[in-house]
């Protein structure tokens, strides 16, 4: 199937506020949200940052994103046959075979694939949830495996990240919240610290449902938490933060 | 001294929101600031909690708070003499001899002074700092024991709490948000997990300053990300929340 010719089960998008990116997903599959949205626009890249690994890309919205913010070379490797076939269409259809490779790759396969201290950067918006001890999984399996931990988990999602990364280099997560120990527990076992992390509330006076994450390897033990970012105002709609986030990332770039 | 005369370098405090309580402090020394009145705030007790413990209690500021919101024996512990002397004379000022005690004790000694599992609640305002590489500490040794790591640290305070809690029993503390890894890092080596956390932003616009923590030993993983807790307005008056804290905790008992 062509890069821009769509199957029944596709739609395709434009990518917020990105002048001439557009992005096909299929209706019953996984595709990206808020998050993905969060994570890219959380990310900070310099001009001196000339590889980018982001793990489990999916049909790469993330690569898609950060095209428009760096020339660096980005990567996006991804598990599932089909979500490979749609991201390498996508890069397609925004003609971006010179700027992103889309590989078919398991996270768990980057230290044999990839020579060790390659990436300034890796990114990644992992699965969600644990694997329930009695499973009512989502029927289609393919949803289940980027929303349950069945074929990746944070510790090897950590070790993945140690090996590609240069010293010195940057891991950018986005997850739940409620899971930060966890995460954090895993991180420091393959020695990343946290330097740099945001909480993201659905209200002002919500819970936080997700948290941003910037780590670095062997970094210092201080981080900064941003100050809270509000995604609805009372009354439902967005706020001016993520307006911005929406429709205003070419002013950044 | 009796509980009420003043030393010169001591002044009398009402304790806010608290009908009856008032605390001397001491002008030279480290004193209860907003981070132990949100401490205080932020514990949860229920009617079936009947002991509570307050790690390098100080003066004594949270035994004084807790006690206008339970009925539960409260036991302060600190190591320093003169503070252990005022933390007593508070005790007597409020004639609360009955429900509160004041040990002189290292943190460090819980484990040999108390039998295992006695404890519903472990309380702690610890050090905030760690000791710099080239210290140029507070000129006052005792003031900087309060501030500084020098007498103990986060794995002896996790290792306290761990030996004095019941199974279930909960740890809380307030610490600097920057140091949050760590912190999580040192309590998952003795399996306590976070329940319920709060970060505390100056105002909506800053980063967050400090965190409060309430774990449980052996808990599940999930926790609860409070809404942010924003201190000030952007006019730098308190907002109506904090002033809620201060102010109307009678209301809550």
């Amino acid at each position: 199937m062509s890069s821009n010719t769509l199957a029944p089960n596709e739609v395709i998008h434009d990518l917020l506020g990105f002048k001439n990116r557009r992005i096909i997903q299929r209706t019953d599959r996984f595709h990206f949200s808020l998050d993905t949205i969060l994570l890219a626009d959380f990310v900070r890249l310099t001009t001196r940052q000339k590889k980018i690994l982001d793990l489990g890309t999916g049909n790469g919205p993330i690569p898609l994103f950060l095209s428009s913010k760096t020339k660096a070379h980005i990567t996006g490797i991804e598990l599932q046959e089909d979500m490979v076939t749609l991201a390498k269409r996508n890069v397609a259809l925004n003609q971006l075979e010179h700027h992103i490779d889309i590989l078919k790759l398991d996270i768990k396969e980057v230290s044999t694939h990839f020579k060790s201290s390659q990436f300034d950067v890796v990114t990644c918006n992992p699965p969600f949830f644990k694997v329930p001890l009695n499973p009512h999984l989502n029927d289609t399996t393919e949803l289940s495996l980027a929303r349950h931990e069945l074929a990746i988990d944070l510790p090897h999602i950590a070790k993945a990240a140690r090996h590609a990364l240069k010293q010195q280099g940057a891991l950018y997560m986005v997850h739940r919240a409620a899971r930060l120990q966890e995460i954090l527990v895993a991180l420091s076992e393959e020695r990343f610290t946290l330097k740099r992390a945001r909480f993201v509330y659905p209200k002002a006076h919500s819970e936080a449902m997700m948290v941003l994450l910037e780590c670095r390897f062997d970094g210092g033990l201080e981080c900064h938490f941003e100050p809270p970012l509000i995604v609805h105002d009372d009354q439902g709609a967005y706020t001016k933060e993520v307006q911005t986030i929406f429709m205003n990332r070419e002013e950044a770039l």
